[in-house]
């Protein structure tokens, strides 16, 4: 099957979920969340891992939603984290209904993620359950982290990337592997998708770092220059940091963690100085390397090429490149 | 092993536990709440069941320990949302910490919780997962209807019942059958255990209500009448309202909801009502109720009385009965 294909059928099986009745309280924000849609990419990931192994996905397709309600179970209780007001355009969970509403119903959305996983064949549950569980506390750790940085002083480029490997790519590793074992894949060539979906979700990040600063405003759907406006220390800024010289040094102080400032003004300035020091070029860089480290890995499964062709076009796809 | 030697060797077996390093702040949090101690209840309920059908407990205890760590999740989580300061004479840990470091360390402690269950032999490892699953989310749908309680107008003894057989009762039930499961119960055997333990867990949680109103303040260590002054609509308050004449209804109208009182005579007054209409005999009753059905389905599970003794002993120690 196709991406597309793939993707209606991920959409027709969620739609099939039940997560449970009564209190509606308590079930109805999960349908809801779940309802608001998104590209499906882990669910996608995981039948895309299969099929390089096998061409009868119907035993993969309850583990690979496991990937998506966990996913936006992360999402529920991000939001509230971050008093998040909107997610994909429509009202929070925290705001449509209250923090505590937000609180309960990603738990036990957490107990409805690791359901998915119980009919996976017995010989295989363990090591599944073990990785989807290490996988789960690593994104809580990236939050954790992600949430510390904010009040961090001193981030290093190296920190930065380890809270966008955790709370972003290692899902990403998780359910390509999870889809190559439960196609039948001997472990050696799981761990090569795994890393190949890991390096994938840097550079992904990293993509979503840039465009927030040099994206269009129209295609990237947000407004441009978010993350500066609230001193968001992402790559850019980070890179920015280290390399300015005294004079540039002082123009990112006097717009970085002020409290009172004009928006407009701001984004511009702190935009001069990523112009100076060249960080679009030096992301581009970065994101490119991570996006080679990823093909090398997909290069070693060892499956035929024409095989790999729909996930190769995924991965082309995610960073908007032609080939 | 005894009670007491069982509950030393939870204890020890629970410091070995270790949640994870980095950060700091996800994990200290867990480390906090895990060694502010408790009766822990739900292990030993697992070791005692698993006691009725086996002599070698090595196997059972880290499956034991999960519901312990699943429990106090559930506490973390449920102090947040009841914005409670105090947790067993402490500071909670969204006091002591914040609420964000309180979502996201509930939400590791609970894929912990789940790892602690993955060395269960393949043969019952989906059916204890299952049923954890299951009774995992009845937990959070008793908490949701307690929250929806405190604004519903209407709650009837029915709901509250089912209310606190969620909320609480299930987790002994599951406690016991896990441990009758993993010492090689038949499933009859260990659904006889589950229900014994549930009705134990609502016969515990009447009593707690009674003891809010008639305990010793001393040796109940909660201040006397504490549901009375927040309005928490117990199974002592809900019979009072079922059955008060139109005197009565008047005298709790005053009192009850009312955004401003004098918190001793609120107790007073209402006491005398449950009083008048003997709701602590009644309550008692429906304990004794619960309490007896709870040892008939002990008296079914096929072992040798004796070896029930200790499970007995710890039930009439919930109960605080001599016999």
């Amino acid at each position: 099957m196709d991406i597309s294909a793939l993707t209606r059928t991920i959409n027709d099986q969620l739609a099939l979920l039940s997560y449970g009745d009564q209190p509606t309280s308590l079930y109805e924000p999960i349908r809801y969340i779940m309802a608001l849609g998104g590209k499906r990419i882990r669910p996608l990931l995981t039948l895309l891992g299969a099929q390089l192994f096998t061409d009868d996905l119907t035993p993969v397709l309850k583990p690979a939603l496991a990937t998506e309600v966990f996913h936006n179970f992360t999402l529920l209780h991000d939001d509230l984290m971050d008093q998040a007001p909107l997610r994909r355009g429509q009202a929070t969970v925290h705001e449509k209904w209250n923090p505590n509403v937000a609180i309960l119903s990603g738990d036990v959305m957490l107990v409805r993620a690791y359901e998915l996983f119980f009919d996976v064949p017995a010989a295989l549950l363990p090591t599944v359950l073990r990785r989807f569980s290490q996988t789960a506390a690593e994104v809580c750790e990236g939050q954790q982290w992600d949430m510390n940085f904010e009040i961090d002083s001193e981030v290093s480029i190296a920190q930065y990337l380890d809270m966008i490997r955790l709370k972003t790519a290692v899902l990403l590793g998780f359910a390509l592997e999870l889809g190559a074992l439960l196609g039948g894949a001997p472990a050696s060539e799981a761990d090569q998708l795994r890393q190949f979906g890991t390096a994938i979700g840097i550079a992904f990040q990293l993509r979503d770092d840039l465009l927030d600063v040099y994206g269009d405003a129209a295609t990237f759907g947000k407004r441009v220059g978010g993350d500066i406006v609230s001193d968001k220390k992402t790559f850019l800024l980070l890179t920015a940091q280290a390399q300015a010289s005294a004079a540039q040094q002082a123009v990112l102080q006097q717009h970085i963690g002020q409290p009172v400032f004009d928006a407009e003004r701001k984004v511009q300035a702190v935009t001069a100085v990523y112009d100076e020091l060249n960080i679009r070029a030096q992301t581009e860089a970065l994101i490119n390397e991570y996006f080679e480290a990823a093909l090398a890995h997909l290069e070693q499964v060892a499956v035929l090429a024409a095989r790999k062709e729909p996930l190769h076009r995924l991965a082309l796809q995610l960073m908007e490149r032609e080939s």
